[in-house]
């Protein structure tokens, strides 16, 4: 059975060491009355919670998976997933970054961040059906009218009811321009929806006594393609006047499938046959509202690997300490044994630092975006505001693909440490991979992420919000150039800063006149782009351990982050000297190839 | 559901223009008689059985997977897959490239390499079990006693009954110096044999009526750790006097494993209580006699992620042609579609030509080295077979590891290509992927191959056979490097064999004084030395579709051939640029990190 303990150390370290999050919260006024101590002592309380109720029931739930009744309609979760979610709501998990005005604690979104890494590392496929309904929360935040607010708000907040995202359809995913499902106006200001929607996930459950599906229809009148979608909200019990659940709304789950992991989430076949909706926000407008959504949902989607990779890490260490197998090549290091840890092996050794410096490369990153997206909504300043957001912009999409890409590579190296008990069921090892799988599908393949930063984030503002990210990298470079000891952290990162750079101006040259080349690069370029952030904030990390350790700090804890840097500069980063080559490769050699994929 | 197309084409291409195959085992007295025809026909017959019976059982296989009877200790194998069996049986599969001394077709194994491509792209899980059987031959016809092929091998040649190997017990995998089952000698010369198995593959079933465990077990005066494992015989069935079936010896299948994939091949644990076996070759021996097994059973780990990246390629490939979604980012390219297909997005393309590329490299290498095993076994010249055994000695690391890791990536590419529907069991993608991760582990997993490469087969000789490959590579170099139309192939791989050779010198300096810096470098350099490999058959193979092209042959196969060629070279082969950073990193970021892996 695998485990899981909160990683509480590391991410105090990311919050306060590193990002000084207290201050920067400090200067929001909403925020004026943060303090250490509470921040470490909730993630303490989340990180029980994780630990205690989620872990215990994640392999069961992969191997129960979820149960469809195809004559009611109902959909009943693994064992133990209900009473979980009752446990969260009477905790008041839910409510933890939510608007105060409709029952919510007010903490900033930083902190939701790290508690959601937590659930993650512990149960994906629990997570995801509280994730979601803090999605519908946010879009309808910011997208519902004040009777919308007033009936759903308080509901979501509280974790009562929880929320879906209603988009694919059959024969649309990633281009929901072609999305069929209709919306037809009643007299009493209502729709009536109908159509088929796929692939929702937490879509029918039996944990909540109603469920706010958000759904992507289209008026009779609406312009072809994206422009003419809009967005519903369409409950699964329609609200009686007092708001409270009443009849049964005509949209149901009709299937669900077989996934290769999450099993215990209900990804659901729904079909919606005169399902009674409101509209939410501007007719045709609806894309624009759900994309609120879905921002906050790829920053969460890369946060599902950040914790897949975690745990995986904590549980293949655990394993390569107590197998014992073979010698070490240097000679016997545990000589009143019958043979030696497995961690005595370098290339053991090099799988378990992957994932340790992808978990711990990928917390930095997804907490220093939450703080920014802390900034973004709130911060007094308009400038500090702005520059907040236009870097979110631009780090979301690494968040989405870098992280789920890395938590791929991690898991897969974890379970690699098992050897042949890592493709058993049991040892849990195998589960985080399957799991981890669909993080670089869903919410945006991690190819749509990919044209999304180099194609719109990059260069159709012409690198003016990369700018902002490379000055931060600028600043660290020139402020820690002169430092010796930083010499193997601060080179690398300049010399792949300057590369970068050169490129991204070769490309957006080359991409006026064939836009197929920013197609044949971007994958490559976000890859780039995430080394050169997380070389960016090893480096900045490194700067915190040595500074700690030439102050005579004792703590491992500062010793074990040197390390882990330099393995990542050493190991993971050099990815980058390929990637810039085949960066560059152009499309000729993908687009010129009718014969090879006749 | 997925479907299979045999890739007879490109078979016939490796083997009779690019290795000309048929004038080479010609050479061999014994293959006198070989004609492309009949090989052919042989392959196309075969196609037939694995695309038309054992694919269409693969899908529905891996949803019902083995079922285990505990009582009676009997396990039924997924519907369709007796009926398989018994059709592959009557057809003389088994036979084609076994001795004829026992009912052998005496075929040369490059056949039985091509059949069993196909059979593994069509139903892994299936083709385990006659593989494991052909194994379990392979050992007895090396290292049986006259009686013991007298009775067992016909029965195997046929096909009437199974095989297997039991190697793993609990507490070892890659230390086989740890087992701990016990033979206690009898007084007719037959052994008692007590312990637990876990881990065998086709280790119970009901599709023959006898299985033949070849077990490896201590003798009670065997000396410690791997100099004290013998090899035994042990029929699930005693034999008669006869020769038949009789009395049921105690080995049984006391569990079978929940695994991520191959879930159609029953993964046993097997208890031997006084189980009645007998010895095979010398006592103590057994480790060197079951290696023969283990040589052919990781080439054949190699061939079955080659056939997974062609079945996997195939279905993504139809997929990215059907899929209507989003513009090409040059101008719609389908305009009397509501859509472009994917293929024209030059990621799906970098995703799809990725797994075509490793197909093509893969069959061209698997094929090399069967056509240098029978070389190695038949050739009348003792150089020559010497070189031959040499250089598959070489390869199969190789082939083992760097083909299962192609074949994870190109099946997991392959997924990516379907979108949300690859995570879906129905469309197969993701059991390829699922069944392809095993490969990376069995066998001896990846890493227990790359030091077996560089640590065993390149510096235990002093690079004695590494120059043997080197040799056939500077030759092209040599013969091609003055054509211009050949230099985008041969430049690069001229470049790498340079830098290659220098690092194989400069890491066996620094392991002379730190072993565990040959750990440290090993995995890489396995990829790196696959790369070399990999560019040395794909400037080959454009030499030869560039010398048809030239003498006006409009077969668009050439063209597609020299396509692969240079998206390999352009976009697979830079992963050297990094893995040469990396496999030179030293091992101190691995070795200093007592406090990172505390």
């Amino acid at each position: 059975m695998p485990s899981y303990t909160p990683p509480l150390r590391d991410m105090q370290f990311v919050l306060h060491e590193l990002l000084g999050a207290v201050d920067q919260l400090k200067a929001i006024p909403r925020y004026a009355d943060v303090d250490a101590e509470t921040m470490d002592a909730v993630l303490e309380e989340a990180g029980k919670f994780a630990a205690g109720v989620l872990h215990p029931i994640n392999l069961s739930g992969d191997a129960e998976g979820c149960t469809l009744d195809k004559t009611h309609h109902t959909v009943t979760a693994p064992k133990g997933f209900k009473e979980a979610y009752q446990q969260y709501v009477e905790g008041g998990w839910p409510a933890l970054s939510c608007d105060p005005q409709y029952g919510g604690q007010g903490q900033p979104m930083v902190m939701n961040t790290c508690v959601f890494e937590m659930l993650n590392s512990a149960n994906q496929a629990w997570t995801m059906y509280t994730g979601l309904a803090h999605g519908a929360y946010a879009a309808l935040h910011a997208h519902g009218s004040d009777m919308q607010k007033k009936l759903y708000l308080p509901k979501l907040v509280s974790g009562e009811w929880t929320g879906t995202m209603c988009l694919t359809e059959p024969h649309c995913g990633t281009d929901l321009g072609l999305l069929r499902t209709k919306a037809e106006p009643q007299a009493d200001g209502t729709y009536k929806i109908t159509g088929s929607k796929i692939f929702i996930s937490a879509g029918e459950h039996d944990f909540a006594p109603n469920i706010v599906h958000l759904v992507l229809a289209r008026l009779p009148d609406a312009p072809k393609g994206s422009k003419g979608i809009s967005l519903f909200i369409v409950p699964k019990f329609k609200l009686k006047a007092d708001g409270s659940p009443g009849e049964r709304n005509p949209i149901v789950c009709t299937g669900i499938e077989h996934k290769m992991g999450i099993h215990g989430n209900a990804t659901c076949q729904l079909s919606l046959d005169g399902a009674e909706g409101t509209l939410v926000g501007e007719p045709n407008k609806g894309l624009m509202a759900m994309f609120v959504m879905m921002n906050g949902a790829r920053l969460g989607v890369g946060n599902q690997s950040l914790g897949l990779t975690e745990v995986a890490y904590q549980n293949a260490l655990a394993y390569a300490k107590d197998r014992l197998q073979m010698r070490s090549l240097s000679g016997p290091k545990a000589k009143d044994k019958p043979a030696d840890p497995i961690i005595v092996h370098p290339d053991v050794r090099k799988m378990l630092l992957t994932a340790k410096a992808y978990a711990e490369g990928g917390r930095a990153l997804a907490t220093w975006c939450a703080l920014l997206l802390d900034q973004a909504e709130h911060h007094p300043d308009q400038k500090t505001r702005q520059d907040a957001d236009d870097m979110v912009a631009l780090l979301t999409p690494i968040v989405k693909a870098f992280l789920t890409d890395n938590g791929f590579t991690a898991t897969n190296t974890c379970m690699q440490v098992f050897g042949g008990h890592g493709y058993i069921h049991e040892t849990g090892a195998e589960q985080f991979v399957r799991d981890a799988r669909i993080n670089m599908i869903y919410e945006g393949t991690n190819t749509v992420q990919a044209l999304d930063l180099l194609g719109r984030k990059v260069l159709l503002n012409q690198g003016a919000t990369l700018k902002k990210v490379g000055a931060q990298i600028e600043a660290l470079i020139r402020a820690e150039g002169v430092n010796e000891s930083m010499a193997e952290f601060i080179n690398p990162l300049a010399g792949l800063a300057d590369k970068f750079t050169k490129f991204t101006t070769e490309i957006g040259f080359k991409g006026m006149t064939n836009p197929d080349e920013v197609g044949a690069a971007a994958t490559d370029f976000l890859r780039v782009a995430g080394h050169l952030v997380f070389g960016y904030l090893f480096a900045r990390m490194a700067s915190v351990a040595l500074k700690q350790i030439a102050a005579g700090n004792a703590d491992p804890f500062y010793a074990a982050k040197l390390q882990t840097a330099r393995f990542y500069f050493a190991r993971l980063f050099p990815e980058t000297a390929t990637l810039m080559i085949t960066a560059r490769a152009g499309a000729a050699n993908l687009l010129d190839t009718e014969a090879a994929l006749a």
